[in-house]
């Protein structure tokens, strides 16, 4: 009788489990965010990830329908943030971009609204040169990283919306986010209630970080940890750094340790794909899924 | 009467005092270490920090004469390390070459041995796709790297050298140090003696750190700063992501903050200008060394 039959896994072939997989959607770019819903159903996935993008091409409450009808859960909204502007229109722009955000999360039904902070004043564009006289001050652009979060939490609160920080890679620090460390977002998010502030962990960013057990059991411990999105790093370097990201399994991450370490914390949430890479995005979406489950059944599933 | 004249610094024309600048001999590749040592007298700099490829083939003994006829101070020996190999061929070679690069330090004349420590056994070259079924196990590649360098140490001891941990940027832990944060070399360095086992601050590795004034703050109380490398983080990112490295000025760095912080210890060393770049390398020596000058000058010099 084979392994399946009898309904025990092997090394080879494990039973795929796949009740607590997301995708998110930034995946399977080339999907609308019907194809999404109804690939993720074919494929027998309980949730999505969703980016803004695809919410506002949907329409935010078609969105909202459309995936409550297919009984997907949205394991969060990707992304607000970009809250390191230094003037007053700036700060304007980037509280109401924000709070548009925190309605779009409670409206799509997600509590978990993932923040990308933004870089330095003096990035002109991702991964493009540094503009010669601006600013390149990391510590007050941190600083106004707290300042806005400050301003965002009464809002986010009364909308059950949670602001989760996320540590982007320090590859990222100049242009992208000024929070590169797990830890670093944790202190952070520390002045403010655990269910309107809390993180992220996702593998591609954190992975490298010699202090990531201690700050995963702490964000557990104080019942932050909002979101597990796994992807491996991959080299060599896509041109796009951002697209580096790759299948588990296909780069350097060690996913089982990280994900006992995600579990040891009792997070029972659901484990999100988020890759950014454009060999992937080429492909049909389907197959993208098919090797996801697979990778996450072999690589992550079995020490959640 | 002009700034220059009357002794007197503008913002401008900063005099230029280079009184501890030192070329890595890295940043001007083209050159042997003959013509660096002439480029750098001709420069009026005061020191050198050498690789050992221009030692080797000058001829050790050579390059020490050489060097030290000249007058110059060798601020740092780069590289050690490669220490991150599980087997045991692997290991024993890892020692041979670290104990020869301690012998060479001595008698080139530096105390300051800097150390690569290496990536994952997975790593199938720099910047290169991981190896499919090779180990990723990060905390037991960095536990390898403090059971070599404590096998290391006496060695180091004896010859009055002084084993350099060095942080790389998160970028490079996969391929090529699994050592990621200043603060993480300071608790590998603990269990030694201070003048045994040290730490470098390269501005290009830490500068995205929320921990970095305190642990360089750290590695001043515990006697620890061996040497403080400046460069800047450029984008867009180069394809050989190692070759991303630019003067002063050119990236995003923070030069004055992150300087005033070594200052703060009391670091009274050579500042070394480490910069590995093709469009450098492609320049004439002496108009690289005119160019490293004034971004120091402008800078690094006024915050030391």
């Amino acid at each position: 009788m084979s392994a399946a039959a009898t309904g025990r896994a092997t090394a080879e072939r494990p039973i795929a489990d796949l009740s607590r997989l997301s995708l998110n959607t930034a995946t399977t770019k080339a999907w609308t965010l019907e194809q999404a819903v109804e690939g993720a159903v074919r494929a027998g996935l309980p949730a999505l990830g969703l980016w803004r993008d695809r919410v506002a091409e949907a329409g935010l409450e078609q969105a909202a329908t459309l995936v409550r009808d297919a009984g997907l859960r949205v394991s969060s909204l990707c992304r607000g943030g970009f809250l390191t502007a230094a003037d007053d229109a700036g700060i304007a722009a980037a509280l109401e971009d924000n709070r548009a955000a925190i309605v779009e999360a409670a409206t799509i039904g997600t509590r978990e609204l993932v923040m990308v902070v933004g870089g330095l004043p003096a990035a002109t564009g991702p991964n493009s040169p540094a503009s010669a006289d601006a600013d390149r001050d990391l510590v007050a652009a941190r600083q106004r990283v707290e300042d806005r979060i400050s301003e965002l939490a009464p809002f986010a609160e009364e909308h059950g919306v949670r602001i989760v920080l996320e540590a982007l890679h320090p590859i990222f620090a100049a242009d992208r986010a000024v929070l590169s460390t797990l830890g670093q977002c944790l202190d952070m998010a520390e002045p403010f209630p655990a269910q309107t502030v809390g993180v992220v962990v996702d593998t591609y960013h954190v992975w490298w970080d010699p202090d990531l057990r201690r700050q995963i059991a702490r964000a557990g411990e104080t019942g932050r940890l909002a979101s597990y999105q796994v992807c491996d790093w991959n080299l060599p370097l896509a041109d796009d750094p951002l697209l580096s990201r790759g299948f588990m399994g296909d780069g350097f991450i060690d996913f089982p340790t990280i994900t006992r370490w995600v579990a040891e914390t009792g997070y029972a949430g659901d484990v999100e794909v988020e890759i950014f890479n454009q060999q992937i995005w080429d492909a049909p979406g389907d197959e993208t899924i098919a090797t996801m489950a697979e990778r996450y059944t072999r690589l992550v599933q079995p020490y959640l």
